[in-house]
């Protein structure tokens, strides 16, 4: 179920300014490249992960501006008459390409390249940056989790810390980076993301006794279920759950305490009990530091909230935006010109670029390669850039899954140490090829 | 404009299974109360800030299992049939007490407290976390950022970084701690906060000069126009400007480079053109700690971005929804019995309580005072729950302003030490009163 509402005010105000200034000028309709990227990770990341990109097709389908969004910009003075004109036929109807959904970035590669009139592609600026920075600062921190868990499954748990929306995009994401399932019904309605849940404490304390509450809910949901046992007394809670379910229990889940530490006597008191087959689920503030941390404990699942939502630690990807090249006084059909902002301590590098991936003999990445022209490729190097939109056909949608695949074979190709949690540089290094001028 | 969507399955899966198992057990229909609360307040925030009341009651509204709802829960498998049908007729027929839009909140205010069936009640608990624990975080760092600027105005321009409708939520809650304007279209169309914007690099990179970029915007948007002077060198675009705008111009923005250094320098050079009235505003990262380092330095007004959408390293509000008091054996008429999880490190406390700020004979605040009855209020206390909900009906919708207004009112209220940015202990302590027993 897609929202039927247009997407585009979801926009910074200046975009419209500068459209009426840029139609008033005549500029408006130079054609122009505007590319996303990362100047930098954060220190606590070896590589980035691509995320948002279908999210981003879906947004830019509902770009329209509707007789209500023209109303409203109308009523509030945001533009004049003839601007209001050019956006009722609103439709972009450039070239969009961009890094797949699930793949990994580094600093400078051009992980979304816009291709149109400036008119058209720089509208786009807020509902892309929006969609990709929230995407994949969450993304960037589900994968280093998922390395941390070690195989062990992961479930996204983390929508009551987020925004109601932002929640259902971080569970999408989670699963595209290798979470087993997510909390958030509307992820699995609208993404088709697998969801779980059994019960929290609150169920627990309704009954008269948690007893009662375990009856209740093993008749509900079965014995494969999964009990919360940390209400009140944890080893008696186990004790009460084998009684009742026997040694098919599913599982227990532990939410507070020493993780660690409950997790083995649980187990012991599990296996004691015949139990072996019984799940032990933790949860409770956990990051892919206190995750790795558990990895000596007999722990068989993760819960992971608000770190997850909230990007641990870095709650956006600090991607940008850019004009990097335009149309220039020569003609529309003279070569684009490149441009970039003189600023300080802000590096943009004028002109378009492709974005490739090189690999050594054994099929690992060593470089992540951005040309300032269309290369002819090594047999040893990949394209990054696919097509996204084709003279504004939608043609790069996918389905979820084929992001996920993506990302496991992803992070495989990157050198070992772009699973090292420690803080440091970019697993491989971004190495900029310019076209030799003879 | 609404979403016309359901909100109902902005929820945790859990909590539909615990329908299921309570509906099996028949205390699925016992009266309970569910409050929410923060355990602490980050270091870094001397007082927390309530935000989203509004947007829950609209979300309480559109929670409603809709045919197209129920169909993905039955596909999917998630409850059983009984568990449908009792979701085909839901709507919330219980009482919701909240501290109001605006009003300042300390460790263990109940700032919300819904009473109804359990059933009712806690199908509520992940839309109302995501939408108070976001829209509170971005509160909290927000008014902090208006006591950091003194007096002078705030622009809030962060959509680009944050979760598109997270974006429009942020801008919503910047406007109610003071913040001016936003950037965020949506923003001005679902709730009225005025917005502003004039122009990005782009658009003096898309001219042949910045002579020519200038030119465009002052024709399309007058001399009082902010003309942004970074692109190439500040010095030159704001000697362009003044040549081509006059002393007329309405300002200009610097968004990189030493802030405080640029402004002064361009202070001086504005004030010799005879610019006096010429207005400079500074954006680039900047956050409530820069925002007052720039106190001395000739600004007039100050956009933020990242900052504010991230809650400036508090991206959550970390409030929980937890069920404090249910109906007992002893039948429907019985007093509530007051539960609470017995957890390691998690101190909550079970009954229903009672918000109320107590006051010095100035009129400055002096305690949150948490009361485990309805207390008979004192000259100098003020009770803080008000009726958002009566039996179903939502009677505590109000306008935008006035929660921006109150806000204003609840920061004069507190002891200076909440205009602190240093990390600390919270403005005002809080009290638990219970109830003598005789």
């Amino acid at each position: 179920m897609t929202d039927p509402w247009s997407s585009a005010l979801l926009t910074d105000h200046y975009e419209l300014t500068m459209l009426q200034g840029s139609l008033r000028s005549g500029a408006a309709h130079r054609r122009t490249v505007f590319e996303m990227f990362a100047r930098r990770l954060p220190e606590t990341r070896r590589y980035g992960v691509v995320a948002g990109t279908d999210r981003f097709l879906d947004a830019l389908e509902r770009f329209r501006f509707d007789e209500a969004t023209l109303d409203y910009l109308s009523r509030a003075g945001i533009v004049d008459d003839p601007t209001l004109e050019w956006l009722a036929n609103y439709r972009f109807t450039g070239d969009i390409w961009g890094y797949a959904e699930g793949e990994c970035y580094f600093p400078g590669s051009p992980i979304l390249v816009v291709e149109g009139t400036f008119a058209e592609a720089v509208l786009l600026e807020t509902v892309a940056l929006s969609i990709y920075n929230h995407d994949c600062a969450i993304a960037s921190a589900a994968s280093r989790m998922v390395t941390a868990a070690g195989g062990r499954p992961l479930i996204e748990m983390g929508s009551r810390r987020t925004h109601e929306m932002a929640a259902v995009a971080a569970a999408r994401v989670a699963y595209i980076c290798g979470f087993a399932a997510s909390s958030n019904l509307e992820a699995g309605r609208r993404h088709g993301v697998p969801t779980t849940g059994t019960s929290a404490h609150a169920f627990t304390l309704l009954h008269d006794s948690e007893r009662h509450a375990f009856t209740a809910q093993l008749e509900a949901l079965g014995t494969g279920t999964t009990l919360l046992v940390d209400t009140y007394d944890v080893a008696r809670a186990v004790r009460t759950g084998i009684e009742l379910a026997g040694t098919d229990l599913g599982g227990v889940r532990i939410d507070s305490g020493d993780l660690g530490v409950l997790a083995t006597r649980v187990r012991e008191q599990l296996n004691g009990a015949g139990a072996t087959d019984t799940r032990i689920v933790v949860t409770g503030d956990l990051d892919e530091y206190s995750i790795q941390a558990l990895a000596i404990a007999p722990v068989d699942g993760y819960g992971v909230g608000t770190s997850l939502v909230t990007g641990s630690g870095t709650p956006t990807a600090s991607l940008v935006y850019k004009l990097v090249a335009r149309a220039s006084e020569e003609g529309p059909d003279a070569p684009l010109f490149p441009v970039a902002k003189r600023s300080v301590g802000k590096p943009s590098r004028g002109g378009r670029k492709w974005g490739v991936r090189r690999f050594d003999d054994d099929g690992v990445a060593t470089a992540e390669v951005v040309y300032d022209h269309e290369p002819d490729l090594g047999p040893l190097e990949r394209p990054m850039l696919r097509k996204l939109v084709e003279r504004g056909e939608i043609v790069g949608r996918e389905p979820l899954q084929a992001a996920r695949e993506r990302h496991a074979r992803a992070v495989r190709e990157l050198p070992v140490t772009a699973q090292q949690m420690s803080r440091g540089e970019p697993a491989i290094p971004t190495v900029f090829e310019q076209r030799v001028r003879v």
